[in-house]
């Protein structure tokens, strides 16, 4: 199975791409970092940094921490984290749509078998 | 400076992206994996790799290397491989293109300074 993959860097550091928006998605589905992180068989370290590293890149912040929370980890996905993780799903769209022509004249030329 | 990149994976593996195309192109100038590698700041081995997995995603070689040569690793990408790569760059300029409006709303929120 193939996959489009879109990833937007600045410097060296992804500020948005597949990894990044999931967790947003998965954040915004469980109200929680941790409970996100599972979901994705990923650490709850590695999951941090991921949104320290989006709240970094861009000029608000994408998701909001409760520290101190009973439930220690309690997190939400701002509005203009919203607007990012929306933005981006549909830069994905478009592309599969508008250069699919492009695409598939590569994916077509994938072989099938895993090896 | 943000950058988009574009990877097209197959199952956990990428086929083609940023760093293969670069790769490619670098050896149609140089006509060697390790002239390539070392333009690009990477080591023959790494290079090697790469140049080992596009030819396993793919269901024809887009390199092929003159083994035994006095140079020690002449190569050459083959009329298939400089199509991948064509099909590549011009999926990107689509997507430049025809996603400009949701690339922006993504870049202009990025932070300007480097930290």
């Amino acid at each position: 199975m193939h996959k489009l993959k879109i990833r937007i860097d600045m410097d060296k550091t992804t500020a948005m791409g597949p990894g990044k928006a999931d967790l947003l998605e998965l954040i915004i589905e469980t109200g929680s970092i941790s409970a996100a992180a599972k979901r994705m068989h990923m650490s709850y370290r590695r999951a941090w940094e991921l949104v320290d590293v989006m709240n970094h890149c861009f000029d608000e912040p994408l998701v909001i921490t409760n520290v101190g929370g009973k439930s220690g980890g309690g997190a939400e996905v701002t509005a203009f984290g919203l607007s990012m993780l929306q933005s981006y799903r549909q830069l994905i769209r478009k592309t599969s749509e508008l250069a699919a022509s492009e695409i598939s004249s590569i994916t077509r030329h994938l072989r099938k078998e895993t090896h």
